[in-house]
């Protein structure tokens, strides 16, 4: 009896040291959230039909885990109603937070405004050091959610928080939110004052205006704040690793890498007088077939892979306790509303890059899980350029817009926008892909939901 | 020395021993492959939101293994150039002889016209059996690769060999394939000659010709062949295992199980005078809600799980040499073609019961290998059914055709088919799902192309 007391007694200290062992001696972890912004399988097929040749792979094409993931979101209210179709903000705040909230909101859940705990946010309590990397403006929605809280995505600066309006029509209004009445200011001015050590993309303007309550712009409070602000490709590398960051390269969001030949995009089929009398008469000219080019506009603009290699380096010199990173090529999805099939393209391919870093540093840094996803599926479609009912003797053509690419193996790539006639495409509501490297094999199902992805990374990171 | 080589011969000897041991002992090992026509992330999500919910889990979001699966078609010459959008026939081919082919090609070269093995020519010289099970007719493209060899999908019966034509307008011809001119026949004579054990389907018109060279219909000359002809669900279920079967539950495709509200399907916004005179002016009034309903025409017809039932039960009954199933639901396709997504709907809620009656086949049969696949991407997008620019003070509406559906869980889905105005939407060239259970753990990689499925078949059947 006493002996089985003792035998109980020492198991359980043993087995109290080893848990211990564990807590002191838990490796150094990272986690590297790359997301394709509008990357769906349609985008991803596209890219790998022009980067790689349709028999080839792509980068993602060779990680050892895939998984899908059901995008959420609800209408904007206490247990609202689903709704099957989201935006960067609903989607981006799913992971950041694990919450499924309604479209335009920034880690703010729906109906109640309540401001959700963010994975840069739970770093930071942890001790851990965090990034975010974008190609777009680093105020829009896909990095404001894992930083900050907001009502709506159109608030990212202190001059866009009263009565945001376009045409005269208001869209947003967060007054509610201004410091005046207690809250925490413009997404712009709440990026400065989080804990980020690293904060790399475009959006300059957004941080030019004066900062609400100050006499100097959220840039220069964003110094007084502890942050060395570049705006030049060259002086981020020149950047001692260690140093906050904010690096800001353009005023809007970062120029693209691929256009279409001379900037062209997906264009309308020209129909035949005869086929406005009746769709199955007459004849429709399709759009003439182009090449990508290199976008000049892009020139002196820094790619994603040098901005994640910066922020490899940043976040992990001299860092014992690891660091969360999200990387956005974010431009997937803004080409693709303007119906430009060449300028996704490029941004697949920096993606790309980014991950080829990503992978290498892991590589080098066994216990960092890197995961690729998309936030949301988008408008293109990789149609036929010859219809499947070529033969039928009637014109058959799209009745939105279509953009044929010449592909490098020397086929025409026909991409089909047609959602709606409106300057910008919608978004899709079908599942996106997940990508993980091997630290993500046996904590990563098949198939997950958003809010699931926040999870995985902050149990990784013990959060 | 002499021992040394004594030792090593020992070890030579237990090697073959064990080798010729595995030979010998291989246990039987069966496939069931289930192709959902035009099964892609989009119909997948649509199917879950409307059959389990936006939150819930559609049984193939429980399986453990999850690919992604490029497709491909070429030019039809030899070494043709890439064409980036496929059909059912030449991506069935790719799946059934491991082949790249060219659009309309039944298990044939492109170019060339050179017969491909097929997997069930394989499984037969094996000694396994085979069987098809399809919602379509039994000699559309999907089934047929499987089993014979046809220059067009369109040769289906013998009356439809020789300068087929659509309003008078040529749209295939196979005199050379002629039985008169040395060739094998239509796809129906050629079925009912193939080493098929079970085919069952819709198409009996296809049977219902005079046999090429003979006085009686292809149906009759099936029985001649040891075919039982089986025409109601009912015999169906009374048939003895053991026996050849084929069953032909409709003169064309099965009816599907959902209809969309008294027959609704997808509609064209109805514009105001003022929007035909700009996009930006006026107003556009889309289709009502309307609700999915069951398909008063489906009454009577096998369900596919019915029919995976039968064909399982007798591909199995006194086998221990294994099986070559293919279970396609072909209405998720075709549904979509005609802008009906709830019968697309319904026939994804029938892929999921038959794939149910595999998966406890499986748990009795632990050697068996199931893949679940679609062939190509289709027409059908999830969109916003309220704008994501609804703040926008424009009508912002799709110029193809749409349907709102009203799901159980109370929201409102809608679903846009606009990649023409013809009678039938186009296929896209999105890469596809694959999902497996536990067999394919380890032998299916997590980026594929088309034709690794059929390796992968081979491989597992020992063929």
């Amino acid at each position: 009896m006493i002996r089985s007391l003792f035998h109980a007694l020492l198991a359980s200290a043993l087995l109290l040291f080893a848990v211990l062992s564990v807590a002191d001696n838990k490796p150094t972890r990272n986690v590297i959230l790359i997301i394709g912004d509008g990357m769906d399988e349609q985008q991803i097929t596209i890219a790998r039909n022009y980067l790689a040749g349709s028999s080839g792979q792509l980068l993602l094409d060779t990680m050892p885990l895939r998984a899908q993931v059901q995008v959420l979101a609800i209408e904007d209210q206490v247990d609202g109603k689903p709704v099957y179709v989201s935006d960067s903000a609903n989607t981006a705040t799913a992971m950041a937070t694990g919450v499924v909230t309604s479209r335009g909101r920034i880690a703010t859940a729906a109906g109640t405004n309540t401001p959700l705990m963010t994975l840069v946010e739970l770093a930071d309590e942890a001790g851990l050091r965090s990034g975010l990397v974008t190609t777009a403006r680093v105020t829009d929605a896909t990095p404001a959610a894992f930083a900050v809280h907001m009502s709506s995505r159109r608030c990212e600066d202190p001059d866009t928080m009263v009565d945001v309006s376009i045409y005269g029509f208001e869209i947003a209004d967060c007054s509610a939110e201004l410091k005046a009445n207690g809250g925490s200011g413009s997404i712009s001015e709440q990026l400065i004052e989080s804990p980020l050590d690293l904060l790399l993309g475009g959006g300059r303007q957004r941080f030019e205006a004066t900062a609400e309550g100050e006499e100097i712009t959220v840039e220069a409070l964003a110094v007084d704040n502890g942050f060395v602000v570049v705006t030049r490709p060259q002086e981020l590398l020149q950047e001692k690793p260690g140093e906050k960051l904010l690096g800001l390269f353009a005023q809007g969001n970062l120029p693209v890498r691929l256009r279409g030949e001379n900037g062209r995009e997906a264009e309308a089929p020209v129909r035949s007088w005869l086929n406005y009398l009746n769709d199955y008469l007459g004849s429709a000219r399709l759009p003439d077939p182009m090449n990508c080019e290199p976008n000049p506009d892009f020139d002196g603009t820094p790619t994603l892979a040098q901005m994640t290699e910066a922020a490899l380096t940043h976040l992990s010199h001299d860092n014992d306790k690891g660091f969360f990173l999200m990387v956005e090529s974010a431009s997937i999805d803004k080409q693709a509303h303007e119906r430009k099939p060449c300028g996704s393209i490029g941004e697949m391919a920096q993606l790309e890059e980014a991950l080829a870093l990503a992978l290498r540093f892991a590589s080098r840094n066994p216990n960092t899980l890197i995961i690729v996803t998309s936030d949301h599926s988008q408008v293109a479609q990789l149609v036929p350029d010859q219809s499947l009912f070529a033969d039928y003797p009637v014109p058959v053509f799209t009745p939105g817009k279509i953009a044929r690419i010449k592909t490098p193996e020397g086929s025409l790539m026909a991409v089909n926008y047609a959602t709606n006639d409106f300057i910008m495409g919608e978004h899709t509501g079908a599942a996106v892909p997940l990508f993980s490297n091997t630290e993500g094999l046996g904590r990563i199902s098949p198939f997950l939901q958003q809010p699931d992805i926040f999870r995985i990374i902050r149990g990784y990171l013990n959060l």
